[in-house]
């Protein structure tokens, strides 16, 4: 008989070529050893509730509110909620036409989508219009909407960096379009070089590609670095002589580690830069309720802003987000929560401030455990992590480990990550997930485990490490740079 | 300067084929006149809470525990909560890692996916297994996943019914495939004729197009009929010869309103026709939180289960949905309590239960005033609505209003429904949404709206038709069959 459409044969190739390396094998494995009862330390995705961080209080107030709407009308209501989330709930159910559990506009709730504009207009100074921003399930799928409008076929290109989260290169195979890679320096903290970015799309181009969008990933992930107004601007500029739409994920935009260069979002730059760009540059920015001191991952919330796209486009983009109805609503309200936050004299605001200080400033002090851990590790080198939630530092691997690996059909990374699975229980992604520059290894890990178990991590991290390398290493020593 | 790749004229095209009524201009339009004041009653998608349905108080007492674990601690937290739904919280946190904010596993929690299997086994009397179960951000979600694995390109057809719930069509257009009609018979109650099936794929190959799986929908959705089990078991014969997968969408399972015909699954019929079918037929069956007696649309909840899917290819799927990381968290908790309901003698069971009935009974009592209503008006004519939310009656146009329509560059049914807005404030989508025979015209409406409210709606409605005809007939009287 012939194969059927959904016997592995048959199914459509593009879905069969996407590589998801941050639930790959190393997670496979992670969750085969914690079933046979192994202590694993998942550090493979930035979940930060997973990993002990807890929920800010007032925002789980408010929704839990809004899903128990009965209980507004109930008298002793107040004995375990607060006025002022009872009162932020009352606000965010009357913006819904029939709660929690109505399907909302495919966009969003339109009332959630003006404090969102309200949002970006504090932020960045310039107006921001309801109209094109649309809620979605995470940014995740607001990216894949994008990208989906954007892909034709394989003869399209789209800059993506390296390294880079696999989601844009997953869903550039899934869409059958073309990865175009431009790589991020290392040793200049991973900064980006338009230079190297016109040699990208001019070698795509000798191939046949139409380059018809960019991503950039600011602060990175999973390289931590945060993108200087002075190179935003030349990545604008850059866009504006390709003809490129930009893709701006700035997810991680309450995660900053360092005072010297705060983030500046794409939005702020490109207006700042006046004409032609501000009219003339395509550009999708997206955000989410996942990353931030919240960490609310698991309600799958978040939104894009759409600068210089045409209305007729915003329709079209309106009519697909329209097939699946309507993006989660409890994560719509967990949107305005972070959009429109807790003001001095709200009285929860105290105690707000002082959870989210308290993340935002562990986050701040493991990144700098972290960081300096790895480089006490013999043959790991590892940048600062500025921003977002990652570590991403280079193995050096001696010649004999990748034999070993080799022998063992394992890529290098994946061997040296695997090893350290076993070995501690530490669950991290291969650099080879994320892609690097050839016969160069990293790993990355979040930097969410929590604080008072980082020194015994990183203990038991370098522990292996010096094992491994120890054993692999030639007596002579290893030096490569 | 060429065009940007978000400008309209270079996008993807198979984004612009895309077509949706059921947010389309019928809906724009509803959504102006709203704003400018006017009263609109929506009935254009299955949306109980948004026309005034409550939310089953048990369930959303437990989801507002989840979201509010702090309560949990808290001495007070028995003044306004009952002992079992505190229970019932502790144990659906107990089964996340992390609680409502953290991802879960791409599939969906096992626990939950545990609850879900439990639920089919009881349903079906036949074994269900959790690995083969994916938890979805609503059911429309598993659709496009499965349908992205079967669709390669525009050689591949998707059987689908006509009338049918554009998410299908959508979808198909969207991932570049070839949609192959069939016809439901309005004459014989919606039924579905095999010779009229076999002719549907032998049209489709002379075009070259290779047939690869087939959609049924049941109960019907516009069309509201129950499948006997004697058809399916049919469909699932030919699904065998035919060598297609079944995509059986089964939202509406709860939603019956005739006790001749009870919902019968796909995989139960699949499982009691034995081998070599049982072995064979590839089958992914769709449910939801957001129909029943939950209506729980914007929690945007859903299950699939696979049934004689490789291995392989579930690993395939597996890793498709960690592109987006997880589907969200809150709504996986609405599933485990819609399919692991309160028992006699739990504390919240009779409420529970007082609540459920209350709402399927009216539903029963509304799509018979809904159906005899619309047979009560001048050149229309409805079958009964045995299942599902919709009423679909046929409008038999005069002539003279068809050309009408075509004068106002409307397609007929979508002038007729326009004018039934402006009129009325009722806003229905047109057939033409949904597929139906040439030269035959039909609206689709829920039978949503309050109960109480459903009198007067009908006699509007019936005002409005009876004097619309009475414009266009001609003084002889219109007598089409």
């Amino acid at each position: 008989m012939a194969p059927k459409a959904l016997d592995y044969e048959s199914m459509n190739e593009n879905v069969k070529k996407v590589q998801y390396a941050v639930r790959g094998e190393l997670y496979l494995r992670a969750s085969e050893l914690q079933k046979e009862g192994k202590k694993i330390i998942f550090t493979n995705v930035g979940n930060p509730h997973a990993l002990g961080q807890r929920p800010l209080t007032f925002p789980r107030q408010v929704v839990a509110l809004c899903q128990a709407p009965f209980l507004l009308d109930d008298p002793n209501v107040g004995i375990v909620f607060p006025a002022d989330a009872i009162a932020r709930a009352k606000h965010y159910l009357s913006l819904t036409s029939g709660g929690l559990g109505a399907y909302s506009d495919s966009r969003g709730i339109p009332g959630v989508r003006k404090e969102v504009a309200e949002f970006i207009e504090r932020r960045d100074g310039y107006p921001s219009d309801p109209e094109l921003i649309f809620l979605t399930d995470g940014a995740s799928k607001g990216v894949m909407q994008t990208l989906n409008c954007v892909i034709r076929g394989e003869g399209d290109g789209v800059l993506v960096p390296v390294p880079q989260y696999p989601l844009y290169s997953a869903t550039i195979s899934l869409l059958g379009g073309s990865l175009v890679p431009y790589y991020l320096e290392e040793t200049a903290n991973w900064g980006l070089d338009i230079i190297d970015l016109q040699q990208s799309v001019a070698q795509a181009r000798s191939k046949g590609i139409t380059v018809r969008a960019m991503v950039i990933i600011n602060p990175g992930n999973p390289t931590g670095q945060c993108l200087s107004e002075a190179n935003l601007r030349e990545i604008l500029r850059f866009c504006y002589q390709e003809n490129l739409v930009l893709l701006g994920d700035e997810v991680y935009q309450q995660n900053i580690y360092q005072d010297e260069r705060p983030f500046v979002s794409s939005k702020k730059v490109l207006m700042d830069m006046g004409l032609p760009f501000s009219k003339e540059v395509q550009l999708v920015s997206f955000h989410t309720v996942s990353k931030g001191y919240w960490g609310e991952c698991g309600q799958r919330g978040g939104y894009f802003e759409m600068t210089n796209i045409p209305p007729k486009t915003v329709d079209e983009i309106y009519k697909i987000a329209s097939i699946a109805l309507s993006p989660n609503v409890p994560a719509q309200i967990f949107m305005g929560l972070m959009v429109n936050p807790l003001k001095p004299g709200d009285i929860s605001y105290e105690q707000f401030v002082r959870e989210s200080k308290g993340i935002l400033e562990s986050l701040r002090r493991r990144a700098r455990m972290m960081t300096d851990g790895f480089n006490s590790c013999r043959n790991v080198v590892c940048n600062f992590t500025e921003g977002a939630m990652y570590s991403f530092p280079q193995i050096r691997l001696p010649p004999k480990a990748i034999e070993a690996a080799k022998r063992a059909g394992k890529v290098p990374d994946v061997f040296y990550c695997l090893r350290l699975l076993e070995a501690t229980g530490i669950s991290t992604v291969p650099g080879s997930g994320f892609g690097q520059k050839e016969g160069v290894f990293h790993l990355r890990t979040t930097i969410l485990p929590a604080e008072e178990d980082m020194p015994a991590i990183m203990e038991s991290f370098k522990k292996f490490n010096d094992e491994f390398m120890e054993q692999y290493e030639d007596y002579r020593g290893y030096s490569r740079m």
